[in-house]
């Protein structure tokens, strides 16, 4: 079996690895199919960590994936081999007092794919086969594409961000950053009611994307700074906002520009350290920010969305290579101005 | 009449001044009888500006200020010369899309006492005599001590604090900065039903008064800093946070210190500018940070329980001076070692 | 100028009134174009009354108005001669604590078109001509179907429905009733991303109707109440309803169906009197039940809805009718199997 | 051993009984110390059934329980022989849906003491011994008076009642019903920061009582009837409403008396079927009514409210009895006039 683990930074390659032979009787084998690369990927692939995680064994990377049952625990019910299933990343223990308060993404015993905070590191999807627990398959319909289902990872954070943002339902909204992650939040927030949504990036290609996806209008940054001086203004203008670009200067721009009594969702992780935030702005506003982290019951309902066709992700799908291409895949995944969301499958 | 009125840092005099002859027909003419010496006023009395707000021209200040009815106009009703009152010192329009949603403290056009944030600048109430109209007045019952009244603006913000963290029912909280604000904080919360409060200065004599009004541990981060290791170790402690100091540094304490899920009100006024801020944490732990401006329906219940004696502030009365010692009053109430609460009278 | 009255249970009449000749300065006047016959004044023809409110005087009916600018008075601003116009039948005083809260639906001072509540009774909306306060008046584009625009007020009684439910989003949802105002629910409900919906009534007519605007399911519990079983049973299925019957065997079903921690608001008017409810089932699943009382800023919101047409309503419209046929349009109204919105125009 | 077990109405008898020899490794053995009689027990011993659930074999009743550990399990950690814990009667699956989302008290497979819900009966606590999994045991400081602990039980139901009333901060509220849950909930909403509480109930007795433990006032609505009258007129007073009674005529006078956008919880279970409801007010003034039903977190708080004085609830207990004298015990219960908490020891 093979799998494609980074060892250091722009140091990728596939390594053979060996899966359980038997399964426990609530596990599942699934056959790899297809895995998007994240941000986090990205950061692995050309660092060698992220944040304050360094490589210190292969690692392999990948939490957005798709893949077909090839074999079944005793105990396992409502899954047949050859269907096809989204995997969800998250393995929360259930047991501990965030579990049993229904926030498993803060889980305190949390197994999560492709990560090296810890020692061994998890291991993550870009492998041709997987065991898993039943609980982290979620099938899918016959038939179903396995490169439409491997969006659920990315979309279950964006409803999940969503879902922190109070009630979004007929307010404004502002969306800073339009990758992969901006875009499915603005398709997301639509979903939600929102009545008017502006989005912010500084590559026109991604802009254009989040117009095609639900935006009312796009401001690039770069070139046309100076149409957000009307929202920023004064108090501000919009009802909320999802940063989701991870750079301090947008969120500067949410905390200007969304108005009194106002929600920033903050998604985009940021650059490691401090921040310098405006918070004398929060107070004479009474500005709430708020951290969101992963998902936990929106991966089921992102399923849900894209089995019954609610959302159209099919557009952000802008590349596909094999694992024997992986370094071009990274460098594509890299470039935001040609690229939204590039998956790997085996043999593209 | 007089008033008590900052020329420019340092230089506080009592001047002249001229009140209306006639009154409106809802107005009150209240003669001046205590007011409190708050955190902003001791910043003007310093520095000859709050932030970015630099007196101008002569600024009366003083705002939380209580005082007996010497004349109604013609349309009030419900007040009676003589009778003490407390001075809402907010006059929102009751007109613009925020006092419209209850949110007067937000309101576009408001009018608050001692400010020099507009030209010309808006006085304030350490003076003899002051017109306002009824609806800045609260009424007391004949005979109330007004040196307790004129605590119910910072127990009002305090009262507001309170309720922009959600829920504090049976909650974990902790208060940094135990100063006048911190220590109405730490009342306020009890009052909502606090389970247990930590509260943090680094002055002794603060956190002696905080664990008599309240508190159930307090710890001098000065000189004891070890002792919050356990609370910011790991993915921290309390549900809650109330930041009351102003300071970077406790406020990173509360980033560190709140668990997750947990909601952050930040009271204090930074210094002008950027505060570095952990925003990863907030991911994280997905807090909530909230910023809390002033107070509304909260003046009115402040004086409720005062009046109702549902708390005691008595003892964060710490002296009393006349106007013309206004310079000594302003030197102690600097004095954080010695003082907590300071109030100036006509003539102490 | 004419006007559609009732003067008792079936005697509707055209009769001669007079605007007044001269405009206030905020006063806009308006020729009726469209106006919509809702539950209450199909009421009202038929009982002579709504519940307690007889009518004791010439009733002029409607309040689901649209219509064209022909004069603005001296300080109207954003509104032109010529203009078509939405007229939200609501006028807030604007000064109650209720309009200070933002709930201007609870004014204590509450004028609203076509209600026999108050003597003299307060006029409605079928009339050749209407003068209004601008704030009543909602402008619309040039050219802009006033048939569609006389939907904003059933649609804004609808997404206020739809925010008295919490946050409906990604919940399972039960609509009891699918006369104009269920159809209209379920397209609120749906745009704030509801999951799935399933809808009951006794007519097959209207439930093709709630399966074609957006209703996932939909139940005829008159020849197919066995369907309903399976949600029923044990401790119930759905996260919320809305109740729009009216009919207390629906509120029932709702009580039975809805899951532990269920949300179920209440739209539909009862029966007078006594509605014998299943409290104790509130109790064993902490069910919550809530009113729902006209709607405040969904009137506004209801517009840009329909402007941008983010809804499509027109396929509710079944039959239009001209004030001198008015009988016979209340008595279309009233036929569920074949009608849903009926429609008045002056000479249609 | 023996047990207090009724076999039909009136008949309670002291029986034989076995409990497990050997402990499994997380179980206490607890020697029986101090128990209260509820409501629910009250009417089994009456009338042999609570609602639906009639005596099949003989029930051993009894839910408020205390007592002091005599045996460990193995694997016990945190407890030790001789500690006197206070029994949580409620043992959630911690599997389900409901658990897993931090809704324990509505959990699918619920095990709860003396129970006839389901056949066998759950057998209650009202025994020389018990065997319960430690996670049912609260430890307490030694020496602490199970007198009081007995009470943690009602308590936690009443503190889950204030929950389930959103915030009552400051609130004004009406409390139906002065019984042991309607003068608990007085504290409980004390505690919670309430404003100003008005009690209701039939008996001087308990309204004595009620007064003494935090209501601002109270109204005999069976010799005093006209009180309320100020209340009720018009669109109501209080902001919210906790109907302790169980009497219908309670629960209109709650609908009548809060005003619009207010709470009512409901408490007290209803006499079985229908209870006639004004629907319709809950429409027009937007109240909004919710179910509340037994706790879960909340019994860990008031273990620790009682241990840590801020609730003083011994005035309550005004009754002791043997299990030999039990139906003295259940006379004294049921006889309002004279008693508030009657509490069973084993041989008192």
């Amino acid at each position: 079996m093979q799998a494609c683990a980074i060892h250091a930074a722009k140091d990728l390659r596939l390594i053979d690895i060996q899966t359980a032979s038997t399964l426990q009787e609530h596990e599942v084998r699934v056959r790899y199919a297809t895995g998007g690369i994240c941000g986090s990927d990205i950061h692995y692939y050309h660092e060698g960590r992220v944040g304050a995680f360094a490589v210190q064994e292969p690692l392999i990377l990948g939490h957005e994936i798709a893949g077909t049952v090839s074999e079944i625990g005793s105990a396992v019910t409502g899954l047949k081999v050859g269907q096809p299933v989204a995997i969800n990343p998250n393995l929360p223990c259930l047991k501990c007092d965030y579990c049993l308060a229904g926030q498993t993404n803060l889980c305190q015993e949390m197994v999560f794919f492709g990560s090296a905070a810890v020692m061994p590191h998890i291991q993550g999807g870009f492998r041709e086969e997987l065991v898993v627990p039943q609980r982290q398959c979620v099938g899918l319909p016959d038939g179903f594409d396995t490169a439409i289902a491997a969006f659920a990872e990315p979309l279950a954070i964006c409803l999940h961000a969503v879902n922190r943002a109070d009630n979004l339902l007929h307010k404004s909204l502002l969306i800073t950053g339009c990758g992969p992650i901006g875009c499915l939040a603005i398709m997301a927030a639509r979903l939600a009611g929102v009545r008017h949504i502006t989005a912010t990036d500084v590559e026109d290609t991604v802009l254009d994307m989040a117009l095609k996806l639900g935006a009312d209008e796009v401001i690039n940054i770069r070139t046309d700074a100076a149409r957000l001086e009307k929202y920023e203004s004064g108090r501000g203008h919009f009802d909320a906002a999802i940063e989701c670009s991870g750079n301090p200067l947008a969120l500067r721009t949410c905390l200007n520009a969304v108005r009194p009594r106002g929600t920033i969702v903050q998604t985009g992780m940021m650059p490691p350290g401090d921040t310098p935030i405006l918070v004398n702005k929060m107070l004479s506003k009474e500005l709430s920010m708020k951290g969101t982290f992963r998902f936990h019951e929106e991966f089921d309902l992102a399923v849900d969305l894209l089995v019954n066709q609610r959302l159209d992700v099919s557009s952000l799908l802008t590349g596909v290579y094999a694992f024997s291409d992986a370094d071009a895949a990274f460098t594509a995944a890299t470039d935001r101005s040609k690229h939204m969301k590039i998956q790997l499958r085996f043999d593209a």
